[in-house]
């Protein structure tokens, strides 16, 4: 085997160097105070857990983007985490089992069997914050308002949410009398967009609730959109109304707080659809191929686990975030003496530059000074003292 | 399936609640902030890896230790990092490519097929130093100070350093004329610390450096065990002679630099003798059945990808090490309703409360205040304001 194969990474298993280490660094801290400051706790899900726990109620995309190894200990297969979504569900179902609110964040970095998309990274670092224990539009607000000032904090600029709402759809298609290959087509068409196949689908089949999904697929837009929905939508169930209310009042309250931030709603955004159970949201900057952030309500999913909690989150990739910023200009070093550190004076000079932030790195025997240090520690008048150049 | 089932974790796979998870991440910020004001920088090693890059000079042991998975894209085996040193080898060696003295500091999950020890992690969050491109004393003196300043900030007390040098061994050895089994045998005694087994073995053969090999087994003790050794093993190559001086350097230094860590030589230390090539080191407190810190010598690493360059470092358990700590007292919330900030002023005061290190949380509607609260914030006199209880 040649040297070069060494070299290689597995795609989008990525290594990071400095500089951009320090910056996800930071990032990290700050979006990690961040949170809390809004009182969520942070909590470290394990990287391995047993299959059943890890996919449960995740659906099969999920089960698809899993490693999975056998456990020597217990003969039982395990998977490596590819999404902490799930695993603080069940933290928060069985390990914590906290009556009312609980808010719990993370930055940890998981890995997928594909990448998510063609940019192609299997390898994020998963930042989040998840709300359990409240199932209204409070919660979903306060989720939509963290991710936001998260990615301005970022550094993110012409941000854009999408918002969505799986319940409209669900609904109708209850309602709508397809058969499962005819759902199935459905779906598809409308998670690529493929519009025109739309007529063709639906327009023969007489149910009321057939011709509002027809509607649907083209009620998206700005807030506007949602007048235009109440109107199209009169005759729909009431928990299309409920929901539409739910992101009239979404939509109104962060159009308010955030005014430079652009709106978007989706009627037939199905992201997650298998998995969310309500509001489903993203955000976008421009080209940026992927979304940002995304996140939305997926209130069934502790029920497996005992204890089904309505739940509302977000999450984000640390790395591709860490790549709005502009880079840090690296803080200067100083060069000092090994001998420095062999005189008390010398060592109490070194304890209190490094103390106040200063970065001093030892001038090893018969090594040269490091070329970026821009001072130096020499011994002068009978004390260990700083020289610049 | 029952509920249980999805509960369990498996052995040794741990997860982390709040607030143990907070003291983690607290501790991991004070001590990565520690390196960097050594000059060391942060890299983040990819968390899976082809198997030949992975595993590549690091033994036996890391394989059985190492996780293994199918790349779907290329069809390779790839495993889970089970230790990260190699991996920051391998970017020494490969991704980075600087001339001189580098310096870089991880603290990243890993996790292994089996229990280190007893104590059962499979999944230690591992912290450490690697310095490559210095061979003398100065550098596994600079990792040594970095180890034990970072032990001590930790909150680690009754320190004990351990320190060995496997060149003794391994150039003894080299003369003793030990056919394979002899060594296997040797290597077990000594290891297992089963003296009363070595007459036995080394008494038949008559070599001088066989000889030494068995009063080796006894040299250890505190910094006199040096004065014994350089008495016993007078007749010893002069490889022999050089290492006894590092390790006089080293704890006349170390005495001198830390009066309050004990230290402890052991001439037949054998910790990694496949992988280590000079220094060992590891650092032990009182009560707990494992070394708080290790690590040593490993000058060979980095040939396989091309570049060899000696190389010193350091890594601890940040889980282990977090658990040393005085438990933090938690920070107290202030409960807001969430009208607040649906009003300039009120949002306002929740920046400016958040931006100073306050927790506050929504009293999310229809459910309670936060029983922790230890104040909220009221609507009075035509303002929004703190009230403490």
């Amino acid at each position: 085997m040649s040297f070069a194969d060494h070299w290689l990474l597995p795609d989008g298993m990525d290594e990071v160097l400095p500089p951009q280490a320090r910056q996800i660094e930071s990032l990290r801290r700050k979006l990690l105070d961040h949170f809390h400051s809004w009182g969520y706790e942070l909590v470290l899900p394990p990287k391995v857990e047993f299959l059943e726990s890890l996919l449960t109620g995740a659906g099969h995309d999920l089960d698809l983007q899993t490693f999975k190894v056998t456990d020597q200990l217990s003969g039982r297969m395990m998977g490596v985490s590819a999404d902490v979504t799930p695993q603080v569900a069940r933290m928060d179902a069985h390990s914590m089992r906290m009556e009312g609110v609980a808010r719990f964040c993370y930055s940890t970095e998981v890995v997928r069997t594909r990448p998510d998309n063609l940019l192609g990274s299997r390898s994020p670092i998963q930042l989040g914050a998840e709300l359990f224990g409240h199932a209204g539009a409070d919660s979903d607000l306060e989720i939509l308002c963290l991710m936001t000032e998260s990615l301005l904090a970022a550094g993110a600029k012409n941000l854009c949410l999408d918002l969505g709402h799986v319940s409209i759809y669900r609904s109708l298609l209850a309602e709508a009398g397809l058969n499962e290959p005819q759902q199935e087509k459905l779906f598809d068409i409308l998670q690529h967009k493929r519009l025109g196949e739309l007529d063709q689908l639906l327009g023969g089949i007489k149910s009321p609730a057939a011709q509002l999904l027809q509607r649907l697929a083209h009620l998206n837009g700005g807030i506007e959109v949602l007048d235009q929905a109440d109107q199209e939508l009169a005759t729909a169930p009431e928990v299309v109304k409920e929901a539409l209310a739910e992101l009239r009042e979404l939509a109104t309250a962060l159009t308010d707080l955030y005014p430079e931030v652009d709106l978007y709603l989706d009627l037939s955004e199905l992201r997650g659809y298998h998995y969310h159970t309500g509001l489903v949201f993203a955000a976008y900057v421009p080209h940026l191929g992927q979304a940002l952030a995304k996140g939305g309500r997926y209130d069934e999913i502790g029920g497996v686990f005992g204890r089904a909690r309505p739940a509302t989150g977000f999450s984000t990739d640390l790395k591709v975030l860490a790549a709005l910023q502009q880079p840090q200009a690296a803080t200067g070093l100083i060069a000092a003496p090994v001998e420095c550190q062999r005189d008390p004076q010398g060592r109490q000079l070194l304890k209190e530059l490094r103390s106040s932030g200063k970065r001093i790195v030892m001038a090893l025997q018969g090594s040269e000074l490091p070329a970026e240090a821009s001072a130096q520690i020499e011994y002068h008048q009978g004390r260990w003292q700083v020289k610049a150049g």
